[in-house]
C-alpha cells in the first residue's frame, strides 16, 4: 500500500550510473602538454587499438587543456581550427568508429589551467556543444575559479552546475572533477561525480619531494601544487580509503609511465599502487614511442585486473615504516591490503627504502580488519590456508612486448602474458583461474602463518591470496 | 509588573527535555554491521531483559543502517520486506511491550553511509513516519551531506532541520547527532540534539593507531575518519570536557566489548573510560552469544551508576604522561577526576603503558581544580579526609555471569555484585550506600595524602571518594 | 569647493568615542562564578571607594553570567528578584552615586555560558533594557551562538547586531566582546566594540598546562577553552601585538589576584604583563577580604600608568628563550618593551624559567624596531643615554596596605606609594614625575650599553626607560 | 559558421591588458611611513630621473596611507591640504609631466591601516575621483575589513568590487592588491587584480624570526602579520611559485635597500631573489639620501633584465638545506632556477647560512623539471653546454655611482654597468647581448657538469646561463 519503492543497491551504484570500475584509457597532458592536435589524438588511439591496450580496457583518448581558441558571439566554444582542421565532431566520429570513446576537458573557472576560456557561467552551453560532438567524458579542472573554494559547500554547488548540465544533455558522459583534493571531494563529490582527484598534480619522479607539492596529506591541505611524486600521492591515500566507492573513485593523476623520470621498478610500484587503489588508469605518455618496457607495464592483465575488479575499493595500508632514506631524505616500507570481489585477498609489500629489505607480511596483518569487525566470532580467514600468486610473475618479455610494437608478435592474445578484455573480461577469467590474470603461485600461507618475501630497492610485490578452501573450525580462544 | 517570566534551571535543562543522564542501550552496528532484521532486533530486546541490562538502564534497542528499501511515491521510506516482514511499527509495538524503546537510524545526507535513502530534503516527511511508528530515538549520520559542511553554521543548520522536524511531530525523540565531530559540534548542538558524536567511528582496538583515523584530537580535525582505537577517542575527550552538559553528550561511539579484539582489562577500560565521561552507553555486540566476562562488564552498577549520576559531566584528564610504548608505538598513563552530584569525586588510574605501573594520585592533583576556581578562600576538599571505594571491587564472577546467562542465577537482583535500577534509581542507591554501587572501600586520603595503586598494564583503578566529614578549620596558609 | 571634510584622527579614535585608554574596574566571575547578588555589588562598590581603588581608575563594577531568571511575555529580560530584591536599576543607581559605573552580562547566543537566556535575536530590547538601567558597559559571551562561526565574517555580523543595538540607545555603554579570541577578532572587531577577548578564559595558575586550554597560539586556535594560565595568555599576545589600539584592547581575561593559587611575585608577573599589554585591569577577587600583600599589587599606581598610557599600545616581545623548566614542563625567559605617550621606553625582563636569572638587556634589542623601521637615518635612541627607573621599587608595604584595609593608613593619597588619579591624571603624574608613578632609578644605560638585572624565578623587573636629553650626533657608521 | 572568436593567448595575458612585467617604482612607506607630502613626491621624481631610476624603469611614484582627512559632504575623499596645498591632481599632472606615473593608496575596509577613510562601501566614488586625479596605480590594503575574509570567495569579492570599479573608470589604472596573502589569492586574484602580496609586511632585517610574523609558508597562514624578514618572505615563495603570471605578480613587498638594517651582501640578496622572482620592484628608502653602494644595488640593469623578462615567472627552489644558523637560530643554502623568454636559464646560489660555503649546481638540479616534464624524449638542455655570466660582475662601483649621485659621472647610460632601458628595452639589450645586462662569463658547464662557486656568507651568486648551441644528438641511455 505504500506503492513501489525505489530499490538502492548498496555498494554498486553510481549517481549516473556510469563508471563502476575505474575508468582507463590516454591522456596528452603529461606528455604533450598544450601540443595536442588532430594527428596525435587519431594516432593515438591507432596505436592504443594495436599495440592491445584498448582490448586491455584503455578505451577513453582524453584531450586535455589548450583545444579552443575562445567563445564565438553565440557564447559557445570554438576549438583551434589549425589543431583540429576537420573539427572536433570528426574526431569523435573516428575514435567511436576504432570502438573507443572521446575525453574533453575545461574547468570550472573563467579560464583554463592553460588559461584558455574556462566553462564557469557557461556550464549548459559548453556541455550541450560536447554532447553534440559526441564526447563520452569530461575531465573538469580548477583554475580560476573567482576564489568559489574554501569550504566544501562553495566546491559542491560550483562542480554540482556541471554535474547537472551534463546529465541534462541526456548522453552518457563520465564525469571526472580535478580539484585536487580541494575542500575535500572525497566526502561530498559521490552524488555528482565519476571520480574526483585527491592531490597536486603528480610529476615524473619516484619519491623526491618538490616545493612545489607542498602537502603530504590529503586532508585539511590548503595548497595541493604540483610537481608531487609518486609516493607524495600515494601516501595521501590511506586516510580517505573508505572514500573510493563504486561509480566514485579517487583519482591518483595520470600515468608517468614511458616520459623517463623514474626506473623500470619505479614504474612498476606507480603502476601497481595505482591499481591497487582503484584509481583511474590513464596512460600519459607517447604511445608511438613506447618502450619494450613500458608496455609490459601498462599491459599486465593482472594487475588491471585487480584495478578493475567490482569490490572497487581502495587499499588498505596495514602498516608504514620510515626508514632507511635515500638522497632524498625519502624511505619507508609499507603492507598494503585489498580485498576482492570474489574472496580473494591482494597484498603489496612496498618497498620505498634504499637497500633491499626482506619483508613480512603475517596471517594477523593481513586480516586485521576482519579481526576488529564486529567479530564477535573469530573471522573465517584468519583459520584459512591461503594461496599465493604474484601478479608481476608473468609479465611479457621485453622481447615479447618489442614484437607487440612490431607487429611481428605470435602471442595469442590471451596467452600467459596478454590478455583481451573485449573479449573476456575480467571477472570471467579470474573466475576462470585465466593464468594471465592470476600470475603465478609463489607459496601459501598457513592461519598463523607469515608470508615473506625479498623485495628489491624502489620496488613492490604484488600477490593474489586464495583461500584453499572452507575454514576448519575454530576454538574460540584461538583468537 | 514585567510579567510572569519564564525560569531557566541551570545544569539541569535539555533542548526538548530529554535526555538528562546519558541515554544507554544497544545498536547493532559494531557486530552485524547491515545484517539487522526483526529476528535479531526482538531476540535482542528480550535477552536484554532476561540478563537483566534492561533493568541496569540499557533501554534503548537502536537499528542502524540498511533497513530500508527506498521511497514510495509519495516520497515516504519503505522499510525492507525481507528483514522487517512484519514491518517496523510492528517490532517498535513489541519492544515497547517489554518496556523498552526503540532507535531508529537515518543520515543528513543524500544518501545513508551504507548508501540507502538518506533525509536531507525530507526532514519533515522522515520524522513524521518515524513518529508514526512510534519511534523513540534517531541516530542521524553525516554521509553524502552535498558539502553542507566547513564551517559550524553549515552543519548547525542542516542538522536543526531534523531537530525541529522531530520536534515537531509531537513525540519525544531523543536526537542522537552522528557527524563525527565535524565542525565542532560540542560547540554549538546542546540546543539542537541530546548526543553528538566527537570522533570518527570507533573499531575494536585499544590503542593501534589505523591510518583511517588520522587525528589525535577532537579539535581542528579536518578527517574524522573511522577505525579509531578506545585511546584515540579517549584522548580526544580532555580538551573538550567542558561540552558534556545534562541533555546533551559527548557521545564516544558504540561499545565494542564482547567483540574480540581487545583484551579483558581493555573492555574494562573501554567500559570504565566512556562511563567516566558521560558518553552515552550502548552495547555493540551480539546479546546473544555475550560471555560471562563481557556481562560482567556491561553489568557492573557501580560503573553505570557513575555513568549515570545527574552531574551529567566529563572526566577532567589531571595529568598524563607518554610513556613505555607498546609494539603499537602507544604507551601512557594518566589521571582523570569527576565530580558526583553528591559531593563524592571520582579518580581513574588508568595504565595505557606496557607494563605494570604503580600511580598516585595527590590530594592536590585531584582537587586542583577547586583550588584555581576563584579560591579566595582555600576549597574544604583539601582539609577533609576521603574515603576509597573500588568500583571493580564487586565484579559479578565468570560463574555468577555464566548462571546468569544461564537462567540458573540464584543472586539476587540486588546482590553486591548486581542491581535494578528500574526498582530503585542510581541515585537512590547511591543515597542509601548500596554496595553494588560503592564497591569496596580500600583505603583512605588524608588532607595532605596520596592515594597509590598497582595498576596492570591495559588497566584502570576507579575509585569512588567520599568525605569522612565535615572539613577542620584550616589556617590560610596551608595552602 | 569639495565642501567641509570630516578629520579623521589617526592613533585617538574609538568606534564610539569610548574606551580611549583600557578599562577598569571588578568583576565578581572569576572569584564568585555565578554566586553574584545586590549585596555583593553594592559591598563591592563601597570597598572599592574606602581602598582607594576608584581613584586608582578602577570604576567599573561588572555583573558576570546568572543574573535573570528568563524573560516576561513581551520578551524583556527579568532580574532574579532573590538576588535583586530591589532591582538592578537601583543597583546601578547606587554604583553612580559612589561615582562608579556598572556593567552587564549576556551572550552572541541562546543562552548564556550558564545557560540563562542569551541576547541572540533579542539584542534591540535587551540594550534598550540595560540602557533604561543606566548601564555603562556589557560583557558579551559566545555561548550557544548557534553555530554562528567558523569565519570572521560570521562572528563579525553576528557581535556587530549588538553593537548597533548599544549604539542606537544614545546611551555610552562600553562594548567589551567576549568571544574567546574565535575567528580572530582582533583582525575586525575594532569598528565595532572596545576590547575583545584573545584567549580561552584565565584560571589561578602562573604556568601549567590544563588540557582544557589547548591552545598556545591565539592565531589559528580551533577551540579557546578555558583554564588557561598567566604565561599561556600572555604568549599568546606577541602575534597580536599591532592589533592593539586606542578603543579597543585586547582582552587578556580578568585577572586573578588574590584568589589562591599563585605566588605573590607570580600575582606581580601576572598584573604587570596585563598592564603592559594595554589590557583591561578587572579584578576578580573578594575584595572584601583582599589581602595587603594583594592590595599592594592592585594599587601600584607605577604600573597602573603604563597600562593607562595614550600609547594605547601592547607590548613587543623581543625575545624569548625556553629554558630551565619546572615540574610542569614549563620555562622560558623574555624580553618586553613599549614605546609611551610622552618618549619613555618600557622595559620588562620576565623570568618564567625555574631558578633565579642574571638577565639583560641591550640597546639593540630594546630599540630593535626604531632601527629597522625605515631608518635610513640612525635611530636618535640608539645614540642617548637612558635612565632606569623601577617601576615596583615603591610598593606599597604589607603594613601600609594592612593599614589603608584597617582604615587606619595615614599616607596621603599622592605618597611615594599611593595615587589618587580622579585628582591628578596619570598623563599629569608622568609630566610631573610623580615618584608614585616613576618608580625609583636604578641605574642608567649608555648608547651601547647593556641594562642588568637579577631576576627571582617566576618574577619580572619592568623599568621605564627616559631619555636623558637631547642624541648626540653620531656617525653613519656607528649602526 | 560559428562565427569570429575571440583569441586568448596564453602566457601574455592580463585581466586588464595592465603589467605584464612587474611594476617598478618607488613607494614612502618604507622609509617615511606617514610623512608624505608634495615636496617629498616631487622632490623623489625629480631626483629618480635625475639618478637614472626612471630609465631603468622605476617609474611609478605612489604614495602609500595618510593621505586624505576624510570624505565631504558628497562623499568623496579629501586630501590633506596642509601635506598638498596645491592637491594631489596638481602632484599627478607634473609626475607625469616628468614621464612617470603616480600610484595611489587606500584599504578596500572601513578605514585603512593608519585608520583614514577605506574605501569599502565607497569603491566607485574613491576610483572614479582617483581617475579624475589621472591616477595610474592602486595600492590597496587590507586593514578594518569588517570581517570579510575567511574564505576565498569573501576576499575575492571584496576585491573584486574596486576591481570592477577601477576599470569603469575607463582609465588604465594597475591594480595591486595588498591583502598580505590572506585566503590564498595567489589562487583567484589573476583574474581581478595585477599583482598581490602574498606575506605580511616587510622589515629592514635578513632573516631574524620576529613574533608579529608568525607564519613560514605562505599557504594557510593564518595571521600574516607584520615584520616578516627577507628570507621569511622569500621562503614563502616556492610552494606558490606557479602563480606568478604576465599580468599578476606575487608581490613580496616594498624593497628595504637603503633603510640601515642590513649588510650591503644582505641587500643585495634582496634585491637579486625578488628580481628573480618577479616581484613588483618598488623602492622604499629615501632617494634624497641614498649611499652609492645603495644606488649601485638599485640600478644593477643585469638584475631588472631578469625581472623585466617577458617569461614574467618566478624560480623554482630545487633545493633547501638547513644548515649553520647564525645567533638568530637562522642558517640555510639553497638553489634557486628560473627560464627565461629566449631560452637562457638564470640560477642563484644563495647561502644564507652563518660562513662561506661552496655550492653546487648540477645540470641535473638545474634542468630537472625539464627531465621529469613528460620527457618521453630526452630534454635537449641536459646535453648543452651552457656559459655562465655572473650577473652582479658589472655592478656599479663605488666612486662611480657617487659620480651619478653627485651629477658629475662620465659614464654613458650603456656603459658596462650603466643601462637605459627607455631607449633600449631590456628584451633588444639581451637581444643584442648587451654587456650591462649579460653581466660577465665566468665559466661554463658541460652536459653534465656541475658548476661550483664559492658564496660568502648572507650573499648569492646569481648566473645567466647560455646554451652553447644545439644540443647534439644523445643516446637514449644517457638519462
Amino acid at each position: 500500500s505504500t506503492g513501489t519503492p525505489q530499490v538502492v543497491i548498496p555498494g554498486a551504484s553510481s549517481y549516473n550510473g556510469l563508471n563502476l570500475v575505474p575508468q582507463m584509457g590516454w591522456n596528452n597532458w603529461n606528455a604533450f602538454h598544450c601540443n595536442v592536435n588532430e594527428t596525435l589524438l587519431l594516432s593515438t588511439a591507432q596505436n592504443m587499438v594495436d599495440l592491445g591496450l584498448r582490448d586491455l580496457g584503455y578505451n577513453y583518448i582524453v584531450m586535455d587543456d589548450c583545444w579552443s581558441i575562445g567563445r564565438n558571439s553565440s557564447g559557445y566554444l570554438v576549438e583551434n581550427p589549425v589543431k583540429f582542421p576537420n573539427g572536433i565532431k570528426d574526431i569523435t566520429d573516428k575514435i567511436h568508429a576504432l570502438g573507443m570513446k572521446f575525453g574533453m576537458y575545461s574547468s570550472a573557472g573563467v579560464f583554463t589551467c592553460g588559461r584558455y576560456p574556462g566553462s564557469l557561467g557557461f556550464e549548459t552551453q559548453d556541455a550541450d556543444l560536447w554532447a553534440s560532438w559526441g564526447v563520452d567524458y569530461l575531465k573538469y579542472d580548477n583554475c580560476f575559479n573567482q576564489g568559489q573554494s574554501g569550504t566544501p559547500k562553495l566546491s559542491f554547488d560550483r562542480y554540482n552546475v556541471m554535474s547537472k548540465a551534463l546529465n541534462a544533455t541526456g548522453r552518457d558522459i563520465v564525469y571526472s572533477m580535478c580539484n585536487w583534493g580541494n575542500d575535500d571531494p572525497y566526502d561530498w563529490a559521490y552524488t555528482i561525480a565519476n571520480s574526483g582527484r585527491m592531490s597536486g598534480d603528480i610529476y615524473d619522479s619516484f619519491n623526491r619531494p618538490d616545493d612545489r607539492c607542498p602537502c603530504t596529506e590529503a586532508v585539511g591541505c590548503a595548497w595541493p601544487g604540483f610537481h608531487c611524486s609518486v609516493m607524495n600521492i600515494l601516501n595521501k591515500m590511506p586516510a580517505i580509503q573508505s572514500r573510493t566507492m563504486s561509480g566514485y573513485f579517487n583519482d591518483m593523476d595520470m600515468l608517468e609511465i614511458g616520459n623517463g623520470g623514474q626506473s623500470d621498478s619505479e614504474y612498476v610500484v606507480h603502476f601497481t599502487m595505482w591499481a591497487m587503489n582503484s584509481s583511474p588508469l590513464l596512460i600519459g605518455t607517447n604511445i608511438g614511442t613506447l618502450s619494450p618496457a613500458n608496455l609490459a607495464i601498462y599491459s599486465n592483465p593482472a594487475i588491471i585486473a585487480l584495478n578493475q575488479d567490482k569490490s572497487a575499493g581502495a587499499a588498505v595500508r596495514k602498516w608504514r615504516y620510515v626508514v632507511d632514506p635515500d638522497e632524498t631524505g625519502q624511505g619507508e616500507i609499507s603492507l598494503w591490503t585489498r580485498s576482492m570481489a570474489n574472496g580473494d585477498t591482494v597484498i603489496a609489500l612496498l618497498n620505498a627504502a634504499n637497500t633491499t629489505m626482506m619483508m613480512n607480511a603475517t596471517m594477523n596483518d593481513i586480516f586485521f580488519d576482519q579481526r576488529t569487525a564486529g567479530a564477535y566470532q573469530a573471522p573465517p580467514q584468519l583459520s584459512q590456508t591461503w594461496d599465493v600468486y604474484d601478479l608481476w610473475a608473468n609479465r611479457m618479455t621485453e622481447e615479447e612486448a618489442a614484437a607487440v610494437i612490431n607487429g611481428t608478435s605470435t602471442l595469442s592474445e590471451n596467452s600467459t602474458s596478454r590478455y583481451n578484455a573485449t573479449a573476456t573480461s575480467y571477472i570471467e577469467g579470474i573466475a576462470a583461474n585465466n593464468t594471465a590474470l592470476m600470475g603465478v603461485k609463489v607459496g601459501s600461507i598457513a592461519p598463523s602463518g607469515t608470508f615473506s618475501a625479498e623485495i628489491a630497492r624502489h620496488s613492490v610485490g604484488i600477490y593474489r591470496l586464495r583461500s584453499q578452501g572452507k575454514a576448519s573450525p575454530r576454538k574460540r580462544d584461538e583468537l
